[in-house]
């Protein structure tokens, strides 16, 4: 069994490649214990393309560091506002084009309702092409407190969602682990893909609508 | 010549880095036997990037696991009733941004109609660019008999298909052989995606139309 | 200096990374000797994706086997053609999604004409980026003799094309030698999605000219 | 910690895998000394897909060469000035289909405004996505003097901006070192893509303001 710092360099590096976490974006993070909270993170401002286990510090519930040099991503806050809010194991974040432009596009409505499509599937729990995922889309703010706060409302008021979006920024999703995580973000992406492109297709679904729905 | 394990796995991982298997999505296979027959099928669940011999299984013609350990892909439903339709080698689904879009938009009209395109000439006994191939999209169901059922019926109206879609799901296509199964997933996977721009290229052909013939 | 068949081959699994020889599409080559013509070219119906040293064939100005096994491609004629006419040291064709595209949307004007883009000055003789350069479209057929002879009538129209299209079908390009060749299929292709991308994108240019120019 | 030959020709295969090097375009340069100057700087008309340190030159602040066999970039002048203008420790050139075709989309306003997004974040010196970054537009030109001093002139007016457009050509950017110059690099084709796709997309702003805020 991989180490998680191993594990969590690899998904860096492999998001890197596929344009989701260029020029140091992106920050990715793994429960390394519980009670009391350990949590893996990626340093801040490292480049996701030559992530190594170097570059993946331990921080406690308080987000200070126990392990490793350097300071952790600036959005600590929120990877452990999720870890608690969603007991999860995993909390990765990405800035895709796709899900920039699709959180600015349907930040109006508050989030965006995806539906139809066999992808779902692969969210934890998801059993049919026929549910209905909700993404909702949160303002961003340079206050980590406050961004925190607002992603935990928003986990609050959508218990179901499996993760979310920032306006202008990017997506954040979790998993039960590393695995389930990393491939939460691969269907997001993917859908995020297929939406933002369907609005532009002859005889795509019409616009404006808050439901991207098949 | 290499073990169908090993090539299985191989173009499994190729897929993936085109983004055609994200987000475990995807199952590929191929005859390892006939009377009885056996086919080498991807287990349940696996990351397509990592794909490895470990994660093929072998069943029979009820889907029951010959060889290995897991369970098989949940279409494994599928491939059989493909493989017997169409006395396939190999049968192999990707879920491409593509082939979801053009399932969605051309659903209505039941399938798509591509003609004119050389890349048509890499279809297995097509000599020509003036082929017409009709792509007929069947509906999405979690019920994997009926799901089989529904692809047989639609092999059975359109004996020259080369593939189908099923409506926001992926595409499934066959040959006789590994080689060429890839070869039909490169070409409608290619095909898919210049039919999709087109629609929204100035000096493109009409909206709406079911046919994408040049 | 490495073998041409070894040029060609890496040359060819580039292009095949980059999505413009799926399928088995495409077919490259490059002049071994002259007087006699011996032309070094990738055998016919390989994957691209893996071509090694043994899928190059030498062929002679007659289009027969001169070293190796297999068929040579299709296209031999064309190849052919092209090295006569432009005295070509290596001639590339590929098969691209854009390249598709635009020889289907400008296939009424005859030709595509590209000026103003810096890349342009990679083409040989290009000195500046006011240069304008005319992509002439030809009909595809089956009839390679009627092809090569259609490609040769716009080669003598056109003796300042660094390349053209075949309608529906791809891109054909050639240089003193394979480094040169190989350098404007990669003008070629980043200029025609240039030129794709921006008839629909905003501020874009006016449709349906059959001019690009900037 | 690699010579600076190393890190541009590991830099420089980076940005033609992602297709914003293609065809012998963009060339790369890091300051190997001050006092007298001393730049390293990719060597013209090298394919950079396969740059090694050998095709790095190092010239004096007269773009005469002082270490390295062969011709430097074209561009050198461009580099050397800006060099002095921002004191960069490292200028980057990229040719990517985004930048090209905003460049010429928003030639007419002189500039593409950029805020919002948090992606801004990573540009030397910007704490907040509430950032207003102005990439100035500059007329393309092949007399290098005055291409240089059109240069000088936008980076004068504008003493913020982290880089710049020239017409159909390409993006410049700089750093304090080569890691800074080439995340600019990314967060600039990352924004100039989201940029571009949004004009296009159901509920993107306005057409044809130069502002592209969020």
């Amino acid at each position: 069994m991989e180490d998680l710092s191993t594990r969590l360099a690899q998904i860096g590096r492999g998001f890197y490649s596929r344009g989701w976490a260029l020029g140091t974006s992106g920050n990715f993070s793994a429960v390394a214990a519980r009670e009391p909270l350990r949590l893996s993170i990626t340093a801040s401002g490292v480049d996701k393309g030559a992530l190594t286990e170097a570059d993946i510090l331990e921080i406690d519930s308080s987000g200070r560091v126990t392990i490793g040099q350097g300071r952790p991503s600036d959005e600590a806050k929120l990877h452990l506002a999720i870890v608690r809010a969603r007991s999860a194991g995993a909390v990765l974040h990405t800035h895709s084009v796709w899900s920039t432009l699709l959180s600015d596009a349907h930040a109006a409505w508050g989030g965006i309702e995806i539906s139809g499509y066999e992808m779902l599937k692969g969210l934890a729990g998801v059993r049919t092409h026929e549910h209905s995922e909700y993404l909702p889309i949160i303002e961003n703010s340079q206050d980590m407190d406050a961004l925190a706060a607002t992603a935990e409302s928003a986990l609050a008021r959508h218990p179901a969602a499996h993760g979310f979006l920032i306006r202008s920024h990017g997506l954040y999703t979790w998993g039960r682990d590393l695995d389930e995580a990393r491939r939460h973000v691969e269907i997001f992406e993917f859908l995020l893909e297929v939406v933002g492109r369907s609005s532009s297709l002859t005889g795509g679904r019409e616009d404006g609508n808050r439901q991207n729905s098949r």
